[in-house]
């Protein structure tokens, strides 16, 4: 029997090890033959060591290595030496040291493998590396952020352990509901005909935990949604799941800020600055145009409808007199920007359905572009002042429908921060977007519908809006955004049963209808329950944000395609008839 | 807008609080109208404490106060003072105090319950309990269980993190696998026809992670299984699922030792004597009748053979000639067990096959039952040194097949153990079952199968049986017991591609077959697979050992009937055709 069992790992020899006489396991990830000398590195997840088989030292040992192959696994005992000077490698850990293999053990042999897993770093394509993920995860990238994942996830149970939250398992065999995204089925076997479906979010069940008397609940819970996937989507996610009784919005900002806090800090060692800057959903979208806003960097959007109203530039005029909106942003020091570089801008706002990006730059004290004519010099002074052009500075500027104008200068505004290198390395800015709007318009079913979900709480300075204006009825909800991306969204829940049956009012649902969609739940908001209010966090994008890879495959360990395949295991895959047969189901041909 | 942030919770004020000032929010527990006084008990999950309103001191409180129902929910604020003498309640951990109420305010107010939540303890039918699941929590008692769960949780994740294992989360949305239970499968609307399923174990990619460097992986895993249920069952489960390599089953034990031994130190305060005790699995059939004994107590199985053989008691010596055995175990201070209730006993083990149950009774030195003339006295003398036969014992025997006698005598033991007394509380015995049998003969397809599964490793000293004598073959397996329960089942897995083509040859599977029901994974191994081991540990059996229930619904916050149905929500349910149409499948009539 073989005693593999490893002294150290292939990371952490060092030069005051030296004599030890050490055992490593791992893989062959180099082997160089001098002839009478071979070097072989051994790895594992920690690092690697070079080994050294001298055929006059130990013919047994240098016979064997002579056969290794790459990605065989090997276990070595030797003796720790120091690397003769001029032969050490500083930018290896081990690098001031050596093994000198005295007895090795083959453990197992590999075939040639189909992705390269050396130094030499060989880009793959993403289908051959989700194929053989197990082998892509050996080059360290991915397993590193595996860790990270790790590290992070402990963090935040031991920081939610220690504020008496109770990390509860909810079903994963759940109920089919008809709101929100497509559900992914379920067939029972001793119900034929009926269908368990995998949970969009714990939203229902952690409600009726707060409804049972748990006061503060957490989760990391899978999450599923059979859509169309975008690239940053997975039909399979984890949402850091939270709810609480008796408590404020103000307390869960607190909570979730010092969550963030001790895990970054944990984590990656970075000091985030709390408490989180919060903007009302209505202000936020006028400053970025997004209720997404990366404030990594300045740029915010002005209004100028006021001043375009007083020039002569008939585009502007025109829009204004369409109901439509003139907003613009300053670019500090953008005068540099070339004109192709400008009409590469006007092509990319395009893209986004605007027909025309105009622009002035200030220099030498004035300002200059096609259409400065267009503005007196009192209204350039004002323009100046309102958008706080200094010199050097070039300002964009977009007449459209209000959204129109808001997306594009949302995605300008990202773009100009990446071109211009405005963001930096290792930073986070954390907002809360709140106040969100209760209701929206759903112009196809020409209806009122939850912005969020039913039994979000409205604000309570607007409910008296429910029935005169109910588009203008805020809602008690937040958003927390970091970097441009949104985390996290949560909201106070409806904990009164008279305001429940106003907003099931204001939507138009009938009795039926409410009985059909949300059945048992309804029932349970009538036995006694305490205010509440939560958050789910989109752990995945948490991550991907503290590894900074823009791809959710790299933070997930055996991730499926963007059409939900899992290109490994080739799943999903066909069935045995019998076991259709005893769900009864037919696939239809 | 009402202030019912609390500073306390309605378990904690003591004699030392009076005089402060405080807000309670919580259930109205109970409600007494003494006239002019009115006693409300307000609930919360951590206690309760007693309110009361006085219509002199506070008559709007007490107005408010006399219309309040059971369950309501309000929030209090108001003066602690002392309960008068005579009146304190040592039961209650709040009963030296109450709450003179200044301001109330009603939350939300209830219907009637179908479940009642008092003191009074009333005896609801499960079904019911799981149909109003939420206010069944309020009662205590699952919801001291599920903060039990999370605290051995969290303690067992602690003590993992701390031995440096990685916590990786695999896929639900996996892929069937034909081996062990039947898959609960979800039709892909992607791929029409074809199915993903729901994972039985993350053996396969915990493997995987191995390959893949990863050197130390745990997860709680959710693990599912459509099977028809027993009493003890769910159809998700969840799996405190380990592997490890580079390492020896000597170290896993260890591991697996101390993650016990300071999980129930923390949770429970108890000491658990470490290392646990090993029994090879022959030996434990030999000496309990079960791989699962419970060690609680004694009563050891003794195998007869060799005494009964030389008695003239026809019945054995008809058994031994049919190759049968003769197996006994003794009862300490039995004697007394009436002759009524060996009848009771004897038609228990009927109920199991057992055809008939023999005795004997020492007392005054002396072997009495009905076929003690069938012994001689140096035989009787055998059998009571083999037996450890003491004055005031009683021995039962029986005399079948092995299995059947083995099955028999291990019901009748624990039933013993339970009828005397034998078991005591808040003891826990540890037992390590090792070296299953590699294969088994499959009866209905004459085949021999894996035991465990094909990965499994042969004892390496049994290799050379692979040809011979197979079904003699040991695996490096094992299994771990806590009084009487298996709570744990793991194995040294194959690493060796030559080994793991001999087993798959032993089971005379074809080149296609492997590659049908193994495929990539069988590819996986091949790419240099380091030793490794693992384990996974049926987490919810944990907990109910932890919170002595032998419901398994006891210790899940949601969990499904015997058939698998959710009767809170009614989930599995029926489906809107059109989901049904866009998966392209149909179900029968």
């Amino acid at each position: 029997m073989i005693d593999y069992r490893r002294t150290h790992t292939c990371g952490e020899l060092k030069k005051n090890d030296c004599e030890k006489y050490v055992t490593l396991s791992g893989w062959v990830h180099k082997h160089r033959d001098h002839g009478g000398i071979i070097f072989v590195n051994i790895r594992d997840r920690y690092g690697k060591t070079q080994l050294v088989f001298n055929s006059d030292k130990n013919p047994e040992c240098y016979a064997i290595a002579e056969n290794l192959h790459i990605e065989w696994v090997i276990s070595v005992k030797g003796e720790v030496i120091p690397r003769t000077d001029g032969m050490t490698n500083p930018s290896m850990p081990t690098g001031d040291i050596e093994v000198l293999v005295k007895e090795i053990n083959i453990l197992s042999k590999a075939r040639p493998l189909p992705i390269s897993v050396s130094d030499d770093f060989v880009e793959v394509n993403e289908e051959t590396r989700l194929k053989y993920r197990y082998l892509d995860m050996r080059r360290g990238d991915i397993s590193d952020k595996l860790i990270m994942r790790h590290k992070a996830m402990h963090a935040m149970r031991m920081f939610m352990d220690s504020k008496d939250f109770i990390e509860i398992t909810t079903p994963i065999l759940a109920k089919s509901t008809p709101e929100g995204a497509r559900d992914y089925l379920i067939p029972s076997r001793i119900y034929p005909g009926n269908f368990y479906a995998l949970p969009q979010s714990p939203q229902i069940f952690k409600q009726l935990l707060m409804i049972s008397g748990i006061d503060k609940y957490f989760q990391f819970a899978p999450c599923f949604r059979d859509e169309d996937l975008r690239a940053s989507r997975q039909p399979e996610f984890t949402q850091l799941d939270m709810e609480m009784s008796f408590e404020t919005t103000e307390k869960l900002f607190e909570i979730i800020e010092d969550l963030f806090a001790s895990t970054f800090k944990k984590c990656l060692g970075v000091d985030i600055t709390t408490p989180f800057r919060q903007i009302p959903y209505r202000e936020c979208m006028k400053r970025y145009g997004t209720d997404k806003p990366d404030l990594r960097y300045g740029m915010e959007l002005v209004c100028l409808d006021d001043i375009a109203k007083r020039s002569t530039f008939s585009v502007f005029l025109d829009q204004l007199e369409a109901g439509n909106v003139i907003k613009g942003l300053c670019v500090k020091k953008g005068a540099d920007i070339s004109r192709k570089m400008i009409d590469n801008y006007t092509s990319f706002v395009g893209k986004l359905g605007i027909r025309g990006l105009a622009w002035m730059k200030m220099k030498d004290n004035s300002l200059s572009s096609s259409i400065v004519k267009f503005f007196s010099p009192e209204i350039q002074e004002e323009l100046v002042t309102k958008m706080g052009i200094e010199d050097g500075d070039l300002v964009f500027i977009i007449a459209d429908k209000e959204s129109a104008t808001n997306q594009a200068l949302d995605h300008l505004r990202r773009r100009l921060a990446k071109d211009r290198d405005l963001i930096g390395n290792n930073k986070y800015e954390f907002l809360w977007v709140t106040e969100f709007p209760l209701l929206a318009w759903n112009d196809d079913e020409e209806r009122l519908e939850a912005e969020h979900h039913p039994f979000t709480a409205p604000h309570n300075d607007d409910i008296h809006l429910l029935d005169s204006d109910p588009l203008k009825v805020r809602s008690q909800s937040y958003d927390l955004v970091l970097n441009g991306y949104e985390l996290a969204s949560g909201s106070q829940r409806i904990h009164s049963v008279e305001i429940q049956e106003k907003i099931f009012e204001t939507l138009k649902l009938t009795h039926d209808e409410i009985h059909e969609r949300f059945g048992f739940f309804i029932e349970a908001l009538q036995y006694g329950t305490p205010p509440h209010l939560g958050i789910g966090i989109g752990f995945d994008r948490v991550i991907m944000i503290m590894t900074q890879t823009e791809n959710i495959r790299d933070v997930i360990a055996f991730p499926k395609t963007n059409k939900a395949m899992d290109l490994m295991s080739e799943s999903p895959s066909a069935i045995d008839r019998e076991q259709l047969k005893e769900l009864r189901i037919t696939v239809e041909e």
